[in-house]
């Protein structure tokens, strides 16, 4: 596979259950050989981040502020952006495809960014929006990645 | 009423019968004395601007391209951000309430980020998601975002 | 005139000489009856503002931060950005001529990028950078002012 | 030595000779073993790129377009902004240690940021500026940056 850019969005707190799925994501995406591309702070993009790394994959983290001390500690490429959260389009044009994991209003924000770009989006536990591709398990999310991916 | 800016979002093609509502909001921002911001393109935003004017409204249009000549000719201010479609962030952060007219995934968007700002938003025949205050006439829009300013 | 934008570019801190200059070259501005567009914080942009509303102009501060209450109090419309420093092109790309006063490295920054852009720069007490007309009073400042909005 | 970020600024377009002298820095930068972060499109950039690339090192593009395709082929991670321009403060808010090489007025609101944001500034053929540390030969801006990684 050429290379590849998955961008993950989700919230940065959440709870531990949906940020075990994000860690299983995550690993998954590190095995399919694509770079992680995230905000690079905490919740649902740290769990995937340490998924993807726990797998030999490249993380990517847009930072909101202007210090890379911000970032969790599995991002390897920390892009200091000190552009808060217009940041998020950032991530959104840099992937090849975008999974949203759980329900904040910047998911949804983004969501919204990466069907106006006309990025396929996978959606797990997330607002139910036409254009998104529900997933209902990891295993789901990982296949249609991959699918994407291999188009 | 001290100053207030009140958000257009919308998008820049829409029919003639959204349009013809986005201009009668217009007329009632205009009215109730405040500055009407948008992204200062056609479609939603050029009908509502006209209708501010036409009620000797003021009218800031936050253009995402590189020159001035992009604007509606119903905006007075004209902002030159060359920054895309991030400059949607900064008509919502201008704003202290953003009333979305019409349903793209562009709108949806912007109304996410205004949610996670905590700005009202008022919805005229719009998406459906949790936070936004439907109006299901230009009456009670006006309604809505007079009341809003008001508090 | 047809209406223009005159943006003034200067350090947040000056001296009260330099802040009397600022304020007469505004005052200029707003005889000219252009529009004054700047960073809308304080030391030279304050000066410049009041400059310009003594004398009836219209002011625009493109403000980096997340709130409005961060302006000066001669600012009109406040634009709020949430997009740190690089909120300083935006000035720049309003801007139909720009005016550099005094000589920090954010003004040098600006300057730079008004150049790249092909916007006419008026320097007062400020970097001596190829492509930069020098002015060396308030007055030949203003002359300049008036000869390049006229083009 | 902890991963660091060298920035490299200069002219998307340049003559032979500069090129070379780009594509010697570039090298160096890849044998130190950082990371090097620029715009991601040609002359320079490409040259100093094509360097690092020859000694293993890692190299990021930050794109100001809305596409990946516009960087130069030796970009290993390509960062899309859609900001145009206003990307420049995203290279130099993620480097460590900024060169500038080359005299172009971007390169001189790039020299400007960076200072401001107190990031070292090692200087090849560039703009004269006070704060910004001049090396006359490949060596010795090699030298210089190293000597500034190492502190």
């Amino acid at each position: 596979m050429a290379k590849k850019f998955v961008g993950v969005i989700g919230a940065s707190e959440c709870d531990v259950t949906l940020a075990q799925r994000a860690y299983e994501i995550g690993q998954g995406i590190g095995r399919l050989g694509a770079i992680l591309v995230c905000g690079g702070l905490g919740g649902v993009m740290a769990a995937a981040c340490q998924g993807a790394k726990q797998e030999g994959g490249l993380t990517v983290g847009i930072l909101p502020g202007t210090q890379r001390g911000e970032a969790n500690r599995f991002i390897d490429i920390e892009i200091v952006t000190g552009l808060l959260e217009a940041r998020n389009l950032i991530i959104i044009r840099t992937a090849d495809i975008v999974v949203a994991i759980g329900g904040s209003y910047g998911t949804l924000s983004e969501i919204g960014f990466a069907l106006r770009m006309n990025k396929p989006v996978v959606g797990f536990e997330t607002w139910d929006i036409p254009g998104v591709v529900k997933a209902s398990t990891v295993q789901e999310t990982l296949e249609l990645i991959a699918k994407n991916l291999s188009e």
